[in-house]
């Protein structure tokens, strides 16, 4: 009942023009760099990802297994130009992957092909068939999930980093994927802001299943409590992972709500208090084991004074994942402790 | 982008044989009498409404613009023994109605009667095209929201009996459905639990639009914030319902949620605490006004006592709508104050 990917990954760019139009693409060559074989480009393409340009038989070849439409037109439709160059991958061997709004197998010819050659047409802007309604029910196994004080601030990022560093310290660890590029990047999951409402916690649990007492599924949180637009999808998934440990991003800088001006964010105690609240009644034992703080706008000084100031306030682990560092460290100890 | 369900209604038996299987007929017939002109129902019916048996088109002369079909099968489809009466009907000019599983429309000759006689093919359970995101702008005119410490407590009928209790103040009121029986009761409405994760705000603000500053959307809420499987849910539905009012409901004895023994029902104080603090996210002003309690399991003395007991804890108006009273007056009062 989850989406899967075969991986590694050609990139289709298409006739692209323009490097905002092939954000997935980009996407994915900075994120998950040792999953992208090669891009594949029709001759008007002017955008490249600086990966080898390869046609779809050399990447299959060179190990491929999916080809991933990289890029985004106005409609989130199939161009008509598009059409031979991906009938092409799915004849070499290739799944199709997309995350555009119309489905694969809208397109004839498309649907057809990978009919006829067996190959799977996998839209990971589609939630899979079969979820259940949320039961409620305690499984085993340790579950982390990453929150936050409002959307697109680092969520994913902390929680593939986290994943990284239980992994690194030889804990078996999964990365729980819950949105497009999680998908695409570990291969597996959920689009849980797709799912149809009464099913959000029931996706949060299967998306986190019953495992081994020491074995941790850290879930890509969705949204924010605090998001007038997202909130139910937040609690809904939170509900549903059960979460033994949270951990709550923010930026540093991030006063308002992103696109709602009349909504301020809010104070991190203050989001820590909520989101225990509302964790504790699936989770008794939830505990929030520090901040994952986006410190990205700032230089190196004063990044480093944000975060002290913010840990002796809060008296928890704050650390900026991407820069890493002793107090990262300290964060992933208290999310083991 | 509300459904819109034509009224007075045929209500269509089929061949049931059971009544546990005429559920909605039933439940029309007794919430709603005043639309329900008659019954229609195969020679093998075993089951009546009570309601005259009328032919389509004698229940069209007599007023009726939509058959309901009153009853469920195994499969949640179109039984083909259906088919030749519900095309009577469609030819008779009423349109049809339905809160399937599957959607009308995938019965070809259904389909097509309904194009050539030009009715309306009415799937209640699946939510209409364009919801939008929610915007969390502010709009104007009141909103009440009633809410439960679980699901099936009274939360729909708290929200009929106050629409009517306000109009007969002379409020201009509107009584918004949220679910199957609240939009056949009310001829609108949004399936607010069949809405895509993403949009469950934003379906509850077009729920409820914008209106004059003195009138009041009676929105009927769904699930519970303390119901593991369904508080994205309910609290998606308040976030965009931005309710000035709430009114908590609960039954008296319910001490665990329903199908789920290991989750107990909140208190009353911490249902209306943990509402509130999550209601003025997106309506500072928000207020509890009092409980409507379902006391439908005790007898007038004892319903009498539980209703004055929690009124001197909580000190608020605490009412059984069932009951009515003059304690129901001080809920009534405490609204619109």
């Amino acid at each position: 009942m989850m989406i899967k990917v075969p991986q590694p990954y050609l990139l289709f760019l298409g006739d692209v023009a323009e490097a905002r139009y092939a954000k997935t693409a980009f996407g994915l060559r900075d994120w998950a760099p040792q999953l992208c074989i090669g891009e594949l480009a029709l001759p008007t393409a002017t955008v490249t990802t600086g990966l080898p340009r390869l046609k779809p038989a050399q990447a299959f070849a060179r190990g491929a297994r999916s080809v991933v439409i990289g890029i985004a037109n106005r409609g989130g439709v199939l161009a008509p130009e598009w059409i031979p160059a991906l009938v092409e991958c799915l004849e070499a061997g290739l799944d199709l992957v997309s995350g555009m709004h119309t489905r694969l197998a809208q397109d004839a010819e498309i649907r057809v092909t990978a009919q006829r050659y067996g190959r799977a047409l996998i839209d990971i802007r589609t939630p899979p068939p079969g979820i259940p309604i949320g039961s409620g029910e305690k499984r085993s196994g340790k579950r982390l999930l990453t929150v936050g004080t409002d959307c697109s601030l680092g969520k994913k990022y902390t929680a593939l980093a986290l994943t990284r560093a239980f992994k690194r310290k030889g804990v078996d660890a999964d990365f729980r994927a819950t949105g497009q590029t999680g998908i695409l990047i570990s291969g597996s999951g959920i689009p849980i802001d797709a799912v149809v409402a009464d099913f959000i916690a029931g996706a949060a649990e299967i998306l986190s299943p019953a495992a081994p007492a020491s074995h941790w599924d850290v879930v890509e949180g969705q949204g924010s409590l605090f998001h007038p637009s997202y909130s139910g999808v937040s609690l809904g998934l939170m509900h549903g992972t059960q979460p033994d440990v949270i951990v709550l991003c923010h930026e540093v800088g991030r006063e308002r709500i992103l696109g709602l001006e009349d909504y301020a964010t809010p104070s991190l105690a203050e989001a820590i208090d909520l989101h225990l609240r509302l964790a504790r009644r699936t989770n008794a034992n939830a505990r929030c084991a520090g901040i994952s703080l986006n410190t990205s706008g700032l230089s190196d000084a004063d990044a480093q004074a944000a975060l002290a100031s913010q840990r002796e306030w809060l008296r928890l682990p704050v650390a900026d994942p991407i820069r890493g560092g002793p107090e990262f460290e300290r964060l992933v100890e208290a999310c083991l402790a």
